[in-house]
C-alpha cells in the first residue's frame, strides 16, 4: 500500500472516534477499512486475527464480571456479545461505513450499510490496533466500545431458566421441541447425580447434562443445547 | 478449594510436564483438572477462557507463518490445529489422563482416555497458566506443545475440503456463495442419514449430498457442484 486510502481529513475524524492514533503503522487503518471489492490488499486477514482477539477479550471481562456463573451461560453471554448484529450496530455508532472502501458493485448494492461487512470492519480495527499497539491498547478500545453494553449484561435475563429459553428459540425457528432422556444416576441416595440428554430432533447432536436432579440436570442440558445454537446462529 | 488435590509427586511431575511452575495460584492446576463430574468448583471456566486463548495465539501465529495467505485457508489451517481430535492427541502425549479427577461414573466409562474431555482439560490448562502468570507465558506453553504440528502446516498439505474450495472458485468469479439446504433425513436415531441439496443461485441445477451427518452430506454436495463447475471450465 503506496500512500493514504483515507484522506486527511478522514484520518483525523477516525483517530478521534476510535480514540485510537495509528501511529507505527499508519497503513494499517486503510487496510481495515478495504473491503475485497476494492481491493487484493484488504481487510479480510486483520478481520482473522481480530475476531480472534475480540472472542478472547470478551471472554476475559465475562469471566472477570461473573466470578460464580457457570460456563454454558458465559458462553451464551459472550454470544449476544460477539454476534453479526451487535457488531454491526456498534460499526453505526462509531460510523464506519462512511470510511469503508468498497468497490463499485458493493457501493451500489448499499455494502457501506450491510451487517456482515460492518462486523467485519469492527473486527479488522481490532486486529489492526492489536498489530499497532498490543494487546493492552486493542483491549481498552472493545472494552469502550462494548462498555455499555457489557454494564446491560444482566443476570436476571440470561438466567431466565434454560429449558425455556430453548423452547422458546426453537419455537421461533418452527423446530420441533427437545425431549429430555434419563441415561444415568449415580452416587448415594441422600447425594444423587443425575445426567440427562437433550435431544433436539433435527440436530445431529446429544447435549447431556448432569445435577443433583432431574430439573437441574435437564436445565444444564438445556444450557449446553443453548449456547451451540446461539453459537451457530 | 482448601488443599491440592494432586499429591505431591503428581504435582512435581506435571510441573516438568507442563514446564509450567503455578507459583502464583497453586490452585489453579487442581481445577484444571477436576470434570464436572468429581466437583462443582471444576475446570469448565478455565476451559471457556483458555479456548478463547489458543485461539488467539494460534491465530497470530498463523497470520505470522503464512503472509500471503489468504483469510479462508488461514481459518482452515487454524481449524486444523485447534479441533477436538488434534486437542486430544496433545492431551495424551502431556499423559493429562494420568492426572485427571473424575467422578466414579465417568472413571468407569473411560472418561479419562475421552477426547472432548482431553480437550478440555487442555484448554483449561492454558486458561490456568494464563491465569496464573499472563499471556506472554501462556502463548509460549501453546506454541511449545504445537511446535511440530505448526511446523508441519504445509499448505500444499492442507487439503482443502470441497465446501471451502467450492467457495473460493465462486468468489474467484465474483459469484453468489452456495445455499446448503436438508432436504431428508432418514433412518433410526443412532444411525441416520441426512440428504442435502447444494444450491448455486446462478446455476439451474441443484446438487445433492448424503452422509451420517449434516457436514458430510454438505461436502459431498458441494464436492459434485465442485466436479461440475471444474468439469465446465
Amino acid at each position: 500500500m503506496q500512500k493514504s486510502r483515507l484522506n486527511r481529513e478522514q484520518r483525523e475524524r477516525l483517530t478521534r472516534i476510535l480514540a485510537h492514533d495509528f501511529q507505527h503503522q499508519p497503513e494499517l487503518l486503510d487496510r481495515a477499512l478495504t473491503h475485497r471489492s476494492f481491493s487484493s490488499d484488504n481487510y479480510e486477514r486483520l478481520e482473522f486475527l481480530g475476531d480472534s482477539i475480540l472472542n478472547f477479550i470478551i471472554a476475559e471481562d465475562i469471566c472477570d464480571r461473573f466470578p460464580d456463573t457457570d460456563e454454558g451461560t458465559l458462553s451464551r453471554l459472550r454470544s449476544s456479545m460477539v454476534r453479526c448484529e451487535t457488531l454491526a450496530e456498534i460499526g453505526r455508532e462509531l460510523d464506519l461505513g462512511s470510511y469503508l472502501l468498497l468497490g463499485s458493485g458493493e457501493l451500489k448494492s448499499g455494502g457501506y450499510d450491510r451487517d456482515s461487512i460492518l462486523e467485519d470492519v469492527l473486527e479488522a480495527i481490532i486486529g489492526a490496533i492489536y498489530r499497532d499497539a498490543g494487546m493492552e491498547l486493542a483491549r481498552a478500545f472493545v472494552l469502550r466500545i462494548f462498555a455499555d453494553r457489557l454494564k446491560r449484561l444482566d443476570l436476571s435475563v440470561s438466567l431466565k431458566d434454560p429449558k425455556t429459553r430453548l423452547q422458546e428459540l426453537l419455537q421461533k425457528e418452527g423446530r420441533d421441541l427437545p425431549e429430555y432422556n434419563i441415561i444415568d444416576v449415580s452416587g448415594p441416595p441422600h447425594k444423587q447425580v443425575f445426567k440427562v440428554e437433550c435431544d433436539l430432533a433435527d440436530a445431529d447432536k446429544l447435549y447431556s447434562g448432569t445435577g443433583q436432579s432431574r430439573r437441574k440436570a435437564e436445565q444444564d442440558a438445556a444450557n449446553r443445547a443453548l449456547a451451540d445454537l446461539l453459537e451457530q446462529n
